[in-house]
């Protein structure tokens, strides 16, 4: 089974999320309304809201209830995608104007701001305290890695560990608690939703390993902007952690590494995309992918066989390979 | 009685609240927890959780559960000023450094998620679904707030209604909370906990008329930062909409405005000063304040007299007349 095949069979209850999602950030305010369903209409995978999905078939499936952490889940990863914008200085996602280039940094600021509140109205439908608690853990982790992204930037010298720490906070742990929270919200055992959590962990840290191979594989069509964009803003993801490690490659790449500095990213970064491309850096990184994917696959192994189970690896195995 | 008779009679819990504030903050990560500490050491009234600590006195008074609504309350007060200090380019908050001039605006925009993570954190602490509901909704409102102060920026046709839908998102919800909240924390009757609610809205409200009057009048020394830095980042507060209505005065108060847009407040504006100081302005927004604290004074009308009534009459009195 493919990924289509899994959005096709939740087609109709993907789209009452995204209704849903629309109807949460109406607003009588012209400038937020207008930047808030600009980004919506931006698109993106909702791949959180569909891990609750999933993740809630093996409890009550109920949509009236689900949609309460569904919702919440994709307005937070929305939420920290405009703030992320306004550090990286991006002019586009997803081939879209970004807010703060439609607008400004401010009002990004700001729409962030509102978007996350917004999501925080959605979640408090819920009276289960421990689905309060679960999500502003996360929530904290991921403002810590956002912050870290920052003080990581340019640093040739970082370890792999503190790639792993980052991608936890920044993407892995949201993914986990998408997870997590369908299972808790219906009412899932216990055991189940811990389950979901190490299968949600695993495929995050994938995802955005994946991610960062693309964004130095990719082309600008398939990425929706051009590639290099972490390496312009600083940001030194796991293949060239690894290239680093050649020695042919090394004092070269840590030249190229200063001059892009130098240049704050404004440069030509074709030599290095290059370079890292040239190295064993993507390979080990797809490695390393797929090493989650196996052990996020193996976290379902105490699980009965079902069709949940079956469309959760099949989207394990798409996003160990995912190419866009 | 005076207002440092009620902070000396709360000294102690006052205390713990703030020994709680530096522990609710602390985190391993170097650039979070100075940028934190170095906002929560600028000081501030601590308003939010004197209110919370008086509140309180309505039902049974324990601070380790009063804790979790009163550092949060400061602490999404704390964050929502380092967002504001972004927009408004401030250098300067209570004579201290902002976060976004000691470190720069993005480190600023991340210790505000980072704080606001941390809020959340210690509120799920609570598990009365009622005290997230109502906390949700009062983040929203102020999140369209702060939005709704950019839209005005330099708008001088706007009206008294939209000033005071302004700062009853910016400030005087939040105020109105902190008194609700203390009181349902401490399991307070719902009666006692709207009245508390009513009476911290319209305090919140003359409080914000108050602070509006003093960027006018006040001294650099009383203010912690120049005067007219509402006017320099084009917030046209209740005075200057009082002093438009002035025949007289209007043309030149409207050519001064233009003058100080045209040069983004980057100009000398004691002759706006001087000009809505002149007016009637200042007095009708006294007025204002005054009829505010009425109001607040008033809700507390069905309660029986109590030293806790009397402490907060007291302190609504001083902030009906604070100059400071």
């Amino acid at each position: 089974m493919k990924l289509i095949d899994i959005y096709v069979k939740l087609k109709k209850d993907i789209s009452f999320i995204e209704k849903e999602l629309e109807l949460s950030l109406y607003t009588d305010h012209q400038v937020l309304r207008e930047a808030s369903v600009h980004l919506l209409k931006a698109g993106g995978k909702r791949i959180r809201p569909v891990f609750v999905l999933l993740a809630a078939q093996y409890g009550k499936y109920d949509l009236q209830v689900i949609k309460h952490v569904a919702v919440p889940l994709e307005l937070i990863h929305m939420s920290s995608l405009v703030h992320d914008d306004v550090i990286d200085d991006a002019e586009t996602r997803r081939g879209q104007l970004t807010v703060k280039s439609k607008w400004d940094n401010k009002i990004a600021m700001y729409t962030g701001d509102y978007i996350f509140a917004k999501a925080l109205g959605v979640l408090t439908k819920l009276e289960n305290p421990l689905v309060h608690q679960i999500m502003s853990k996360a929530i904290l982790q991921m403002t810590i890695g956002e912050m870290e992204q920052i003080r990581f930037f340019y640093h040739a010298e970082q370890t792999v560990r503190d790639y792993l720490l980052r991608i936890k906070r920044k993407t892995a742990l949201l993914i986990a608690i998408s997870c997590q929270l369908g299972a808790i919200a219906a009412g899932a055992p216990e055991k189940v939703a811990n389950r979901m959590y190490s299968f949600g962990f695993n495929v995050g840290m994938a995802f955005q390993i994946r991610d960062d191979i693309l964004d130095l594989c990719g082309t600008e069509e398939e990425l929706g902007k051009p590639p290099g964009s972490d390496i312009k803003q600083g940001n030194i993801t796991i293949p060239v952690i690894f290239a680093l490690r050649e020695g042919r490659l090394k004092d070269e790449l840590l030249s190229e590494l200063k001059r892009i500095q130098e240049e704050d990213g404004q440069t030509d970064v074709s030599r290095f995309i290059s370079m890292v491309r040239g190295s064993e850096g993507i390979k080990q990184a797809e490695q390393l992918a797929s090493q989650y994917i196996d052990k996020a696959i193996r976290a379902l192994d105490p699980l009965p066989k079902s069709s949940t189970k079956k469309d959760l690896i099949s989207i394990a195995h798409f996003i160990g390979n995912r190419s866009y």
